[in-house]
């Protein structure tokens, strides 16, 4: 089926300003809550959500196999389960729908204002509920600057790093949508030169520039992804934040990996955008030296120009742009990273994410979080109000954003942000 | 509220051998198929399998506050997530239908036709829905055994481990209940002696015997939960194998924990055992020794005596019990764990599952995983069947039982078994 979406030229009678990220050409998926508090499945069209649920009921969708209520749930799940075949007709559909000639819909007032919000109209929701959660380690320029402060640059990178896409399994329950702020975590921790750990809140709280795709159902327990299938069961991918507490992570983390230092909170955009949106997109990936296990060989560009960029903003304050990276950094690719996860035979369900790891690129302004970017705190960074930061400050918001962008066409993921709190205090009862 | 259900003398009007691990103080939970391919949850007492959705339709638990539907679902979530307080009502009630005085269901041929399975007739599903599953490592027998392996004597145990309860994430979606067989996992290895990985087989699979608690909602995110409450989010425990592939895992681990070397699939005992069953069997555990931090604390008995055994029966072939260890030797129990896992405002939510870790006791004859009984392979089992096993051969099957026992009264949990298979083949197209 050709991909009937993607045609820079296309425009639609919702108006776009031209630095949107949501234009004809994006149609991403997300769940969100209406100004009737009922729960829907929605897209976006410039600063217009819509209302699949309502589309739907209205026959909007008629002649696509679809059950009657796969858009009024509270989660995508079932519908990526339908898989990708079924997922480009809705799309298809949805550009034809919103299509600057179509008069159908663009004339109906009445079904304009059962189907539109605007955006203060409606509250985002997690787009998916999580199964599992993994997340890779897949940037070499993170992987060797972590690897040279707590190793030494001589021990920087792991033996087994060049030849594994090393991932690790996170808590699903506490990834959180975009807007909800996230208390700073108390943990044990072992001061500098000290034998005995203590008990307080986190020093040293940062963010991670991340990526996470979200994936359909892939296998039956016992049955590997092959790479070159693997893109297939891939539904799209959202910004990430895996906060992460450095001074618990570096007390907890041996042998078994980090582990009370994530499970505070990870942050995720919205909306999802799709696999065939970011098509226009494609780019090759870093060369892989040594060339990897026959199970990790691939064929053709698997590697994506996202651009992206992470923005600390104090309360009352204005924003100061840390960094500057990229997705296509990334050492291991999507299809790699699937593949492995499910050679041993590990089965992965619809609405599974799996994140990239940090992305930082090869400069000093491209690293994706504050540990490399200001080097253990070694090299403040100086905000635009004149304060230094480390690590985040409490009542700190961090904003990452990210978009493609040709000479056609810009399709961007909007923006995770949240605000870090000062730690819970338990209420005197 | 008293618990009524756990005096030792109470008989059932079913029949229970003495040696059986299911007499009318137990009444576990689960969730199995019926021969009319019906899917509810249910109890055991003796060798019967007994439906609640069918109990409660025919109003045998009227006064108790429950939704018609409670027990006609494919997992126990719902009814965990209703709380302490209803799973005693519930657990008391079937105490009383079933006492050998109670005349009502004793008496009603026709009802005890619709609620009574013999074992034959029913298939034990996954008892929960598995949003998290985490996994601790809180033998400290177990760590110092491993630790010595890997590291040598000095350097055994990790400078955190005796203050924190290390824990890790796992893998939800390969969690798969007893009878299901498990296929040796393919992934890479590095040879003795290389510098470069293989792929293939795993030549190194094990067990490792382990058990683990389900818990309810127990906290929102951001608030932690204070040890002396954890244990009122426990709704029980069942007996765990964490199958694991030693050398995949050597490759991997570092520095992010284990990952294909585990999820490749983990399995349960079906039947959940609460820990009201539990409270006669409470025990002191170790002393811990240096003092936890505050958080850390607990006042009372809240290690629980649970002997355990494993055995390796091969195809055709006699079984050979390997092991004989028990759930006191645990350093942290679970309390500890919980309020550990929640401490930096993780939320764990009805039907995450903890594992405790290998339990390993403190004789070689006590350990809890191939690798430590044998000795990294240098101390071969003898098998009665008169072959001898390192690791776990293809066509073994592991089955881990245990129970509680005084001089009044056994509580079983039944088995977990299940068969290694040879590796996964594709079929050709």
């Amino acid at each position: 089926m050709p991909d009937t979406t993607n045609n820079p030229n296309r425009r639609s009678w919702i108006e776009v300003n031209s630095n949107s990220d949501f234009p004809i050409q994006n149609i991403p998926f997300g769940v969100f809550l209406t100004r009737d508090d009922v729960i829907t499945i929605g897209t976006r069209i410039g600063d217009y959500a819509i209302d699949l649920g309502a589309l739907h009921q209205l026959g909007y969708f008629d002649g696509i196999p679809l059950t009657d209520d796969i858009f009024l749930q509270d989660s995508l799940n079932d519908f990526i389960s339908d898989g990708k075949k079924t997922w480009r007709l809705v799309r298809n559909r949805i550009g034809d729908i919103f299509d600057i000639d179509n008069p159908t819909l663009r004339e109906n007032a009445e079904h304009k204002k059962i189907v539109l919000f605007t955006l203060d109209e409606i509250e985002m929701q997690l787009p998916v509920r999580i199964g599992d959660y993994t997340d890779f380690y897949s940037s070499k320029e993170h992987a060797t600057n972590v690897g040279t402060m707590f190793r030494g640059a001589d021990n920087a990178l792991m033996p087994n790093w060049l030849h594994i896409p090393v991932g690790y399994h996170g808590r699903s329950s506490s990834i959180i949508p975009s807007g909800i702020p996230v208390h700073r975590p108390k943990g044990q921790t072992l001061p500098a030169g000290e034998d005995q750990p203590v008990f307080g809140p986190s020093k040293l709280v940062d963010f991670e520039l991340e990526m996470a795709f979200i994936t359909t159902d892939a296998n039956l327990l016992g049955e590997p992804i092959p790479v070159d299938e693997a893109e297939d069961y891939i539904f799209g991918m959202v910004l990430f934040n895996d906060w992460s507490a450095r001074d618990i992570q570096k007390w907890e983390y041996v042998p078994l990996g980090p582990f009370l230092a994530k499970n505070f909170a990870s942050s995720i955009s919205p909306w999802i955008v799709t696999m065939d949106a970011l098509l226009p997109f494609r780019v090759d990936g870093p060369k892989q030296d040594p060339e990897p296990l026959p199970y990790l060989k691939f064929n053709g560009q698997k590697s994506y120009d996202i651009h992206l960029e992470v923005d600390i903003t104090p309360k009352g304050s204005e924003a100061t742009t840390v960094t500057h990276s990229n997705f296509k950094y990334m050492y291991w690719n999507m299809a790699q990273q699937l593949a492995h996860h499910t050679i041993n035979g590990c089965n992965v369900n619809s609405g599974d994410m799996m994140g990239s790891g940090t992305i930082s690129g090869p400069t000093p302004d491209s690293y994706g979080s504050m540990l490399e970017l200001t080097w253990r705190g070694e090299k403040p960074i100086k905000m635009k109000d004149g304060s230094e930061r480390k690590f985040i400050n409490d009542h700190d918001t961090v904003t990452i954003r990210g978009y493609c962008k040709n000479d056609k066409i810009r399709i961007g993921f909007g923006e995770v942000s949240s605000e870090l709190l000062p730690p819970f205090e338990t209420k005197k009862k």
